[in-house]
């Protein structure tokens, strides 16, 4: 029987979508750069047992699989491969718990990100991990990305919160991994190791989630401009030096502040050439002004702070905003690098370096209290030669931060565009250990085939 | 060539004990109860290499090779089996750098927990995972189980803190796995699924940890004294349920505290039934006055707080000394569950109905903020019914944490002694996976054979 016939015999037919221009608006994440195949069908399973049933279906005939939560990656971990079945997890998106004495969550996979944040804060909890595709991503591509945010810098990320998982399996089990309880060493963490795993080893149809009480009091923004990214650097390492643990150090460079300027109107590039937001929580009055001591040694033009909560929010948002406002000038080819935070300067002044020697425009936003850069590479539509270069410099700048002692993929994934640069970040023999893995729990190769290894 | 010829081949003489007494010394942890093999050989390697060097040697023979650190557990994981080679890594035992900066240390397996802690003291650091065994045991061993400690209430587990760890897989490679970097997705959590895998997977040879930064200020110790298990395990519920984050939260029971008491003479005793120790971190005032409120309404027979250090220090170091206080009086059957925190008084309960309905002595700790118990059971040595009655009510009481949504190991692990409430747990499909995934990384199947799984 043909995939889609006995897809068919399997799901009811509003489940499986074969429209093609369906199939091809959901066959890519936001990586614009990486390659996608065609798909055979998109399939919407609205509970774990459909999920199961399309596994299996798919497991017999050697058909991959493709999950996808709201396509919101950066790396093409979503992207479809020839002839797969795209498995969309967005009908699955019921908040199915929240237990405010555990201080945990039980959701689907499709649930949204800032939609679980809502209603945890209605208890009075918080979800911490925020990627800044959190008004539209999913928890499910959020575990499968291992998703950061501002908040890592204090608070972790996503793995530091996934309790347990329910996946559907290689073999075709629908199985429970994980706990509910606070702590649990009862044999493997095969939770922990779905988690950022980009749905190469299954399908996870559950998650259950820790929270942290929502914290209480408003916490003070600071605020420092730099005339170089290099200078601005200085100041983060310094920050990391002194001992401080901010809750947010954001880097957002004139590029980026001129591109949401350009689409908000916000006036921000008049604050400066590059700007690093420094958020402390409430009561942690030592830290700010240690904070604001770092950024002024590190020579900024000028710095404040502040607990004007409407203020601070503006300044965040258009650290939010800086992707969506560079993808409307071209193409955006972004990367993820981490470094040892001390080298957050050096890193910065070869990705400059790299920009002028391939004459391509490299803006800046970084995580950068936690070392996370993220350089976006932006040429103009239809520019085949500054493509070219634009992908020299991007494997340049992976190698860098090899070079540096850091990693090619701080939060975003591997997926298929940083394959080459994983590959050579961990070796040979490691991913020998991958691919004995990956064969392990997915013995017929169905699950996101192509993607990391 | 014999595996002994063959080991004397690649090692020094000295690092190779064949002295029955040593073996028969080094054959078992802490688990009194738990079978143990005969060693053919103690090795003691002076370096990664060498390790690699023992396990090529052992992998080509299907010699099975038993990792140890201090040899602390209490779950049998150290355990010799027949015909082992015994790899002791205490001899493996320097810091090799500790980075103020990036706030990371890097250090062999060998290193003692308090070591460790007073090293990075001495740079403002602190290294919390913190086990009642940390005079003794080993990051190495620490890592092998996933050790918690006293801080995990608020501080987590050792997982949270392990960056890296370099390691000797089964295929006899020497691998670098996770990162220095504060955050990585490049590739499989690897690192985090040889963290808690109990030396079945892998010898670890390096290990690359988080540090945070010293507190500052005083604690403030809030007691209460409760005239039953099931008042004290309310109190705890309450204290969750008031989403109060204690940085501790541990039970004593009047078994643990006569027991101290006999020993070291402390006077304890007098001081109730039962006794809450909570602890909050310097300035979280609010935290204080609020956990003292819920141990009133539990029904506390007195309360108190204070920012005494030297008492405070008496209070948890009763609380270390119960566990080699009880084994004075006879082998000790350790248990180590872990329910949600609401469901504490409930298991409290059940446990001791257990100690009622099989006549057994059990006596109890817990890191009651977490819901992870430590019910000891207590047999007079050379009862023969009476160890029969205790193995009964040890397995009654896993069974009774698996039904309440909880897990048989919250922190010791799984090693022999909870291997069938560890399959009735997690259930054959994610046994299977277990398997999978050992016999991927181990196929010679030499690692620690017949732990875990």
């Amino acid at each position: 029987m043909h995939v889609i016939d006995a897809l068919s015999a399997v799901l009811p037919p509003t489940r499986i979508v074969r429209d093609p221009d369906v199939l091809a608006a959901y066959s890519r994440d936001q990586a614009a750069w990486a390659p996608r195949g065609a798909a055979v069908a998109l399939v919407r399973p609205e509970d774990a047992e459909q999920v199961r049933k399309v596994v299996a279906v798919c497991a017999e005939r050697g058909v991959p699989i493709v999950p996808r939560g709201a396509g919101t990656g950066l790396s093409g971990g979503a992207n479809a491969v020839d002839g797969c079945v795209l498995l969309a997890m967005d009908g699955m998106d019921r908040i199915l718990e929240i237990d405010p004495d555990e201080q945990l969550a039980v959701v689907q996979p499709g649930v949204v990100n800032d939609r679980l944040r809502a209603e945890a804060a209605g208890h009075g909890l918080w979800y911490p991990p925020d990627p800044a595709s959190s008004p539209w991503s999913t928890i499910g591509g959020n575990v499968a990305t291992n998703a950061g945010g501002v908040c890592c810098v204090k608070y972790g990320v996503t793995r530091d919160y996934v309790l347990g998982l329910q996946a559907v399996t290689g073999t075709g089990d629908l199985v429970r991994l994980g706990r509910r309880t606070r702590k649990g060493v009862a044999g493997y963490d095969l939770a922990g190791l779905f988690v950022g795993s980009e749905g190469t080893l299954g399908v996870i149809t559950e998650i259950t989630v820790r929270l942290l009480r929502l914290p209480e009091g408003a916490p003070t923004t600071i605020v420092g401009a730099f005339d170089s990214l290099v200078a601005a650097g200085r100041a983060v390492a310094a920050v990391g030096a002194a001992g401080i643990t901010p809750s947010a150090l954001e880097l957002v460079d004139r590029y980026c502040l001129r591109a949401v300027d350009d689409w908000k109107n916000m006036g921000l590039a008049d604050l400066g050439d590059v700007l690093l937001l420094g958020r402390v929580d409430d009561g942690d009055e030592r830290a700010a002004a240690a904070m604001l001591e770092c950024f002024d040694r590190a020579g900024a033009a000028w710095s404040t702070r502040s607990t004007d909560a409407e203020e601070a929010e503006a300044l965040f948002s258009a650290r939010r905003l800086a992707y969506p406002a560079l993808e409307r000038l071209g193409p955006v080819l972004t990367e993820d690098v981490c470094v040892p935070r001390g080298l957050v300067p050096e890193m910065l002044a070869r990705i400059e370096k790299h920009a002028r020697a391939h004459d391509v425009h490299i803006a800046n936003i970084a995580h950068a209290g936690d070392g996370n850069l993220h350089p976006l590479i932006v040429v103009p539509a239809g520019d085949d030669e500054a493509r070219a270069r634009a992908q020299l410099a991007f494997e340049e700048i992976l190698d860098d931060a090899i070079a540096l002692g850091g990693t090619v993929t701080g939060e975003h994934g591997v997926g298929l565009l940083k394959k080459r640069g994983m590959h050579a970040e961990v070796g040979e023999d490691v991913l020998a250990l991958h691919r004995a893995i990956k064969s392990a729990l997915d013995p017929a190769g169905i699950f996101n085939p192509g993607k990391i290894i």
